[in-house]
């Protein structure tokens, strides 16, 4: 069925039942426009204090918008009738810090000692800058945001330490301000950017060449604004290498029935 | 009498008094702590219109803070027993474009056709940028901000017209960040930074030679933060040729009662 279906008029809901019963095996992008999509790692109960720990440490990186009570797949708060087993189109199971698994359901991987944790996601402050009218370059062009590991440590809480990752969108300075503007008022889903201009300060060494994602340097007349990344947990949890982890598959996002408006503050 | 005199603990009101009798008669730079300090415009009838056409259509560079009634040198708004004729430390006096006095009281310019414009400053928000730690090189050097006429052309309203002149900060990205978050708060002060980095995207060729105030250029790590300047309307004036004008004399602010914090909208 085309991605369109789950475009306009669409509900988070629509779009959890339809990749529960498999008819959306793909990405979410598109889908149920201005409900919140979000990231997903799920632990080990051994390593939820830690990373709670993480995640409250470096809220800009990891900003942590629900989390399960242990063994439990439901987030009441983030959706009705909704299920972290069935509800992504793709997971990553992961053993030891490796991809063991890349599967459209984790019901036959779940454990009574699984925590849950649902991660903001910067699409939800994109709808805002879009709607206000501000260009993002990566959307016109349909790829990935440029994503870059810094010299920015986290602050790191047990096992769980590593680089702050940033997202960068290019803008001219008033988009810049009015971006800083618009992404303060969504303090849980990242919000205001962590720096501007000067790559080099937070060691990055070349614009043009990101760790992830695609690359979109910026113009004549533009100026590089960086956000702190939800990949940083990723990376994070990577290199903690936990005995069992499960996460979404890129771009494979929960779904959720919380609305993006309903996350800014002002 | 010291200056220090009219620091900590003194009002505006205190401060207005002592201009009043001659007290103070130099630069209001460091007293009343925490109250408004406004730039002082008073222009004929005739040009009355067109100026408050000129400050709606600029509200970043001309934020107009209180108006009296025609002929009147009070603003009871913004003070107690305020009496624009008296109350600031000196004053210049225009005809045709050309200063003609500097002197410390206008009661004998005084006319029944004046119209007086309170326009606010800068120093209002410094104050709130100084409170949360950021650091303001001119400050800590004791030097004016620089201030420079850019390519950025303001809205013309009748015979008022000209470039947007803007004051620059240098900051680091982070600090710069959280400047406009800070002064986003402050619409009626010039509020947010009009651009940041790139000088030569508003027309300013080197950002060592400042048009107005004290070279200050952003160092190895710093990028410079532009906000709309009072500078603005003054240069507007001057190049419209008014009759007859009278303005405050450099530093030599008018000091209200209203305190800066009045000023946050959040």
């Amino acid at each position: 069925m085309a991605r369109e279906t789950w475009g306009h008029g669409s509900t988070g809901r629509d779009v959890r039942l339809a990749c529960r019963s498999g008819e959306i095996d793909y990405s979410t992008a598109g889908t149920a426009p201005g409900y919140v999509q979000a990231n997903l790692a799920i632990l080990p109960y051994e390593y939820a204090e830690e990373f709670l720990r993480f995640a409250n440490a470096n809220p800009r990186a990891c900003p942590v918008i629900g989390v399960a009570e242990r063994g439990s797949p439901f987030v009441p708060s983030l959706g009705e009738d909704l299920d972290l087993r069935t509800d992504l189109p793709a997971y990553r199971v992961w053993e030891n810090g490796e991809m063991v698994a890349e599967v459209k359901d984790v019901s036959d991987y779940w454990r009574d000692d699984l925590v849950s944790f649902v991660i903001g996601c910067s699409l939800s402050f994109e709808e805002a800058l879009l709607q206000e009218g501000l260009p993002l370059r990566h959307v016109e062009n349909g790829q990935h945001v440029p994503m870059y590991r810094t010299s920015i440590p986290c602050v790191p809480a047990g096992r769980f330490h590593g680089p702050t990752v940033v997202s960068m969108r290019p803008l001219v300075p008033a988009q810049a301000i009015r971006a800083i503007q618009i992404t303060t008022r969504f303090p849980s889903v990242h919000g205001a950017p962590i720096h501007i201009g000067l790559p080099e300060a937070i060691g990055i060494a070349d614009i043009a060449k990101p760790d992830y994602g695609d690359p979109n340097p910026p113009r004549e007349g533009e100026i590089p604004v960086f956000w702190a990344c939800g990949v940083t947990p990723q990376a994070v949890i990577a290199q903690a290498k936990p005995s069992f982890a499960i996460t979404h598959a890129p771009g494979s996002m929960l779904v959720t029935d919380r609305k993006n408006t309903e996350f800014s503050i002002l």
